[in-house]
C-alpha cells in the first residue's frame, strides 16, 4: 500500500483523486479510470468522514477519521488512531464472519484512512429501515450469526491465554474510545452534564428521576466496572442499529471503531436495546392506514429470535470446538455431558443477564444523554415523542434493576408488551 | 546501573563477585568492600535462585530468574522475563506501601536479576512461623494495610481509565506466569495430571472425588474466567504465607513475580486460604504440652481481623479519595451518603465472595495439586497428615460451592470451627 507521509483530511475532491491515483490498492479497484469519478461524502455518522467513490469500472468507500468528534467539533478532541482499531476489528471480525463484514481494501495509518467495500444500494442503514417499517426476514439469522462467530471466536472459549492477552494488550490502545463510552453511556445520563438533553419540558422530571435513582446508579456502576475490567472477547463496541446495513438478503456490520476486549453482553445488549428503542418509537410513526401493529410484532419476534438463535449458535460453536485451542474449559475437566451442560447453561444465563443490563444502559443514554436516535428524533410532535421515549425509559429502568429475574428472552418480550 | 550484555546464571561465587564489582548500585551498598563477602544461596522457593550477600559494611539479596521452573527442572520452561514483572510490581507496590515491601536497589533485565533489601534475621517466612506456632500480633494490621493500599490504589477506584489500560497492557506481557497459575490452580486439580499428587493411599478417593465433582467444576470455571478476564487491580499473584516475611513488628511481602492486573479476590483469597491451611495443619503439629489450641484461636482471630481490617481500610481509602482521579465512581453521580454506602457495600460483598472462592481454590490445589505446603508436608505421620488435609479439603470444597451464602468473615470462622 502507498501511504501518505503526513496526515491531511481528503475533504477536497482533487486531493482525494490525487490520493487514489497514488494508492495502487485503490486505483486498481477503479481499473485506473479517474475520469467521471463520483465522490460523495455521506457521513451521517457522528465521528468521521465517509466518502462513496464510484467510477465507471469500480467503487469503494473511503472512511477517514479526524482528530476530534465530528458532531461536537474541535472542542472535543478524539484520537484519529481509532481508524487503526477499526481496521483491526474489521479484519478480525471479517475473517471470522466474512458474510456480514465489508472487505477492507486498504488502510493508511498516517492518514487514518480506510478503503473498504461499498455496500451498494439497496443497502441502507438498518435504523432507517426500522423507521420506515421494513421487515428483514433474515436479520435475526444474520445478526445472531455475526455475534456468535465474532464473540465466541475471540473469547477464551476459542483463544489460548497467550493469544488472548496479546490481543487484549493491543486493544488497550483504543482507550480514548473506551473513555468516550464510559462517559456517554455509563456516566453522563446519571449526573448533570452540559451534554445531556431530552424532550423538554415533557421529560424534565423523568431525566431528574434518573439522576436521583440510587438503585439505578448501583446497577450502572456494576455494568460500568464490567465494561472497564472484563476482557471477555473482541467486541464491536458500538453495535447499534446505525452500525448495520441491510437489504432483504444481506446484513453487513460496519463501524467497529470502538472495538476492544470487553464484555460480550455489551454488543448483544447494544443491538437488542436498539431494537427495543425501535419498537417503542413505532407508535410515533403510526399513521392513517398503517398503525404499525404488524410491524411491532415483527420487531418483537426479531428480538426473541436474535437471542434464541445466538444462544443456539454460540453453544453449537462451543460443542464443535470443545477440543480446540480454547483454554477456558479444558476437555479433560469438562469431560461429561452433564458438566458440559451445567457450565454452558451458566455461561449463557450470565451472558443473558449482562446483555439485558447493557441493553438497558444503552436505551437510557439515548433518551436522556448526549446522542439520541433517529427512531425518536424523527417523531416531529414533541409530546407524542416524549410519550414513546418515556415508555422506553421506564422499561429500560425496570430492566436494569430487574434483569436478574428474567429467565428467557420470551419473558423480556412479554414485559415489553405489558408496558406499551 | 551497569548491565550485563548477556544472560548468565550467577551460580558461582566468583561470577557473583565480578558482577557486583561492576555494578555501582550494588558495590556502593557494600562500600566497595569485597573481601570477606558472604554469599549464600537460600532459594527454598520453587522457581528462582536467591542469594544473600553480606559484607562487612552492607548487605542485600540477589534474586535471579532462570529460564525454567527450578523445582521442575529444564523440562518445564518458564520465561525469565518474570523478573521484569516482579520488579515492576515490587516498585509499584513498594511505592504504595513502603512499610511492607522490600526496597529494590538494582534491576538488570538482561540478567533477570534483582538486587533488593536483605530482610535480615529475625525475619522468617510467615509459613515457617505458623508451623512453629509463633503469634504475630501486628500481622493482621500489616497485611490488611498492604492489601488495601496495593489493591485500592491500582484499581479504577484510584486510576483513570487511561492509566489503568496502559498498566493492564504492560502486565499482559506476564502471560506465562498467568498460564502457570491457570494450570496449577484452576485446572490440574480437577483432572488427571502427571503433576498432581496427594497423601496416598489415604486421600485417593478424595482426590478422585474432586475430579468427579461437577458442581465444583462449575464453580472453578467461574473463578478461572474471572482470573483470566478481569483486570481489577495490580495483584501480587502469589500471595501465600510463603511470600511474607515477618518478625514481631515487621511484615514484608516478597516474590510478586506472578503480578498482573487480575481480580483482587485472588490475592485476598490466597492469603486467607493459606491461613486456613495453617489452621487445619495445627493438629498435626500438636504434641505433649502444646496442643496448639491457643494458637489455633490466634489463627482464627487473625483471619477475622485480616478481612475486617482490610474492609475498613479499603472503604476508608475510598472515602478519602472519592473526589480523586479514580474514574469508576464519579462524585457527581455518587453524590449522597446513601448511594455511596450502597455501592461500597455491594463492592465489598462481591469482593468478599470472590475472595472466598479464590481462597478455596488455593486450598484445594495445595492438597491434590502439584505444589503442596510445608504446613502439611512437615507432618511426618502420613495418616495424621491425611486427616488434617481431608478436613481442609472438605472445608474448601464446601466454601467454593457455598461462598455466596456467607455474610461475614465471622460466619466463615464459625464454619471452620464446626468442621475441625
Ligand atoms: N462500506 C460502506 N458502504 C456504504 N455506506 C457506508 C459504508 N460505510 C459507511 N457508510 C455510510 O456512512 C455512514 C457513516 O459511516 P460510519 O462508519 O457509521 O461512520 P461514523 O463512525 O462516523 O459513525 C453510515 O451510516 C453509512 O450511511
Ligand atoms: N529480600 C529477602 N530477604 C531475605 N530473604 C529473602 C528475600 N527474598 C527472598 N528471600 C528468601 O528466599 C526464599 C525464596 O525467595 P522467593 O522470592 O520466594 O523466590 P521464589 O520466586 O523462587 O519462590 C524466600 O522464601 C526467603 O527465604
Ligand atoms: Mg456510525
Ligand atoms: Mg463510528
Ligand atoms: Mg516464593
Ligand atoms: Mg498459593
Ligand atoms: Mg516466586
Amino acid at each position: 500500500m502507498a501511504a501518505s507521509s503526513e496526515y491531511r483530511p481528503l475533504s477536497d475532491k482533487s486531493l482525494m483523486v490525487d490520493y487514489l491515483k497514488s494508492t495502487p490498492a485503490l486505483s486498481s479497484k477503479l481499473k485506473d479510470q479517474f475520469d467521471d469519478l463520483d465522490v460523495r461524502e455521506v457521513g451521517d455518522g457522528n465521528l468521521n468522514y465517509v466518502y462513496i467513490v464510484v467510477g465507471p469500472s469500480g467503487s469503494f468507500v473511503i472512511k477517514q477519521a479526524i482528530p476530534y468528534v465530528r458532531c461536537m467539533g474541535e472542542s472535543w478532541p478524539m484520537t484519529k488512531e481509532r481508524a487503526y482499531f477499526e481496521v483491526l476489528a474489521l479484519k478480525e471480525h471479517g475473517h471470522l464472519c466474512p458474510d456480514h463484514v465489508p472487505e477492507v481494501y486498504h488502510f493508511d495509518r498516517t492518514m487514518s484512512l480506510i478503503g473498504m467495500r461499498y455496500l451498494e444500494p439497496p443497502h441502507i442503514i438498518l435504523r432507517k429501515g426500522l423507521i420506515a417499517g421494513i421487515e428483514y426476514p433474515l436479520l435475526a439469522e444474520h445478526m445472531s450469526e455475526y455475534m456468535a462467530q465474532t464473540l465466541f471466536r475471540t473469547s477464551l472459549l476459542s483463544h489460548s491465554t497467550t493469544d488472548h492477552k496479546r490481543a487484549v494488550a493491543e486493544f488497550c490502545g483504543n482507550v480514548e474510545l473506551c473513555r468516550l463510552t464510559e462517559q456517554v453511556v455509563f456516566s453522563d445520563p446519571y449526573k448533570v452534564s452540559e451534554y445531556n438533553h431530552w424532550t423538554t419540558p415533557y421529560l424534565d422530571s423523568d431525566a431528574k428521576a434518573v439522576r436521583e435513582d440510587n438503585f439505578l446508579k448501583l446497577e450502572v456502576a456494576e455494568l460500568k466496572s464490567m465494561f472497564c475490567e472484563r476482557a471477555q472477547a473482541l467486541i464491536h463496541g458500538d453495535l447499534h442499529t446505525g452500525s448495520v446495513m441491510v437489504t432483504q438478503d444481506s446484513t453487513q456490520v460496519i463501524d467497529p471503531e470502538f472495538a476492544f476486549y470487553g464484555p460480550m453482553g455489551f454488543d448483544i445488549g447494544a443491538y437488542i436495546g436498539n431494537l427495543i428503542l425501535a419498537f417503542f418509537s413505532q407508535d410515533g410513526h403510526a399513521k392513517e392506514g398503517n398503525d404499525r401493529k404488524v410491524y411491532k410484532e415483527w420487531i418483537l419476534r426479531t428480538i426473541g429470535e436474535t437471542w434464541n438463535l445466538f444462544q443456539i449458535k454460540f453453544v453449537a460453536l462451543w460443542n464443535k470446538h470443545k477440543e480446540g485451542s480454547g483454554e477456558a474449559y479444558l476437555p479433560a475437566i469438562y469431560n461429561n455431558n452433564e458438566v458440559l451442560q451445567l457450565v454452558q447453561k451458566k455461561y449463557m444465563n450470565d451472558l443473558f443477564r449482562d446483555s439485558l443490563g447493557f441493553g438497558s444502559a444503552k436505551m437510557i443514554r439515548r433518551i436522556v444523554g448526549v446522542a439520541h436516535v433517529e427512531d425518536f428524533e424523527s417523531i416531529k410532535d414533541a409530546s407524542k415523542r416524549a410519550d414513546c421515549e418515556r415508555r422506553a425509559l421506564n422499561f429500560a429502568k425496570m430492566l436494569m434493576k430487574e434483569r436478574r429475574k428474567f429467565q428467557s428472552i420470551d419473558e423480556v418480550v412479554l414485559a415489553i408488551r405489558e408496558v406499551q
